[in-house]
């Protein structure tokens, strides 16, 4: 770490904040602030391993870099913009899953699929996912980490729309479908799921996962 | 390695094959049969590694060990023994998948997903299975043999029963929906999955399973 450069950019962030939201210099360059930035997200990291993505907050990120917290929301907006940039990931999941939910449980299966096998299948999204994994089956605190995410931000996401009694359980179960789905298509890669079209896949899979959300409501159970 | 043990091991392994099907002394103990079992063991971790599940002959263990292929049937039954054993599986998986596919596809769901739980639970089999699961995310030798074994002991054999053009897709599907549940509820442990007891897990899943097996054969796709 070199401790000029980062004062430096504290410096340059601090005048970045009261901007306006508009960061100065170009995004690529490595000026002040994205020397900050790579502080933050360093901090991030160690506090979303040490504590899990519940228990760690914005300010106190903030806190341990040193910066305003207002200039954690400038640079990563909530606390799953920061847990995606920290873990390197080129998408925000959390935002994704957003717009696959927002229509609401009908179809959802089919959304939820397809929205998936597009993110996975980029050649840039896909590695930094397939990393995030194989951390998460092997490291405990890793494991700490993408549990709170997933129950915070898509267990939770998915159920918010299902408006059933069942309804986390159902939400788990239908995100563990699609961790299977990463770990036997792109990770293990049995087949023929590791070779299938999307369009097959889907044909078979948001039947299933529609069956978590709407299953047993409008229809008797076979 | 002892080589006069494993010598006495031969020895004492080849009185044992001619005595119809029955080991001499205690299992427990390690005598030379054991020490022989165990380089039959270590051997087929080799081959298994190196060549992955379906290339790797009992013939090709036998011949690597020096023993005749008939002793590794004895001690192993067929290749997916040999493999349960090489991979200190407490169960057979296949020996399980047997018994559930054998009534057809006609509530599969539920057996299977019950069938499985009730391994994973176990005190014994769960760790050995984690553990696999563990080293087939993180390398790609483990991937091989765990991608060759799903192929050829989960998936053809859960889509020999289904009858449908497109049973190995619909079967290699299912299985990872069981892959997901090993994942969320035993290693990243996602709530409320991992929480969630046998019948509530059952009544949700079983019915997004057997939509693999036999959705859109007795019902219009909705």
């Amino acid at each position: 770490m070199n401790q000029s450069a980062d004062e430096q950019g504290d410096a340059a962030a601090s005048q970045c904040e009261g901007a306006e939201g508009r960061p100065r210099g170009r995004p690529g360059r490595r000026t002040g602030p994205s020397v900050t930035r790579e502080r933050v997200l360093s901090v991030a990291r160690a506090r979303f391993a040490a504590r899990g993505y519940t228990a760690t907050t914005i300010r106190d990120v903030a806190a341990d870099a040193s910066v305003d917290p207002a200039l954690v929301h400038y640079f990563f907006g909530t606390k799953d913009g920061l847990f995606a940039a920290a873990m390197a990931l080129p998408v925000n999941p959390a935002v994704v899953l957003r717009g696959v939910v927002a229509d609401g449980p009908e179809g959802l299966g089919e959304r939820l699929v397809r929205a998936f096998l597009g993110v996975w299948d980029d050649p840039v999204s896909g590695p930094a996912l397939v990393a995030l994994v194989r951390s998460a089956v092997t490291h405990e605190g890793a494991a700490e980490v993408v549990r709170g995410f997933m129950g915070n931000e898509v267990v939770a996401r998915i159920a918010s729309v299902l408006g059933r009694p069942d309804a986390t359980l159902r939400a788990s179960l239908a995100a563990s479908q699609l961790v299977g789905l990463a770990v036997a298509r792109y990770i293990v890669r049995v087949e023929p799921l590791a070779s299938a079209d999307h369009d097959s896949i889907v044909a078979s899979m948001a039947p299933a996962l529609q069956s978590y959300f709407t299953g047993g409501l409008e229809e008797q159970h076979r």
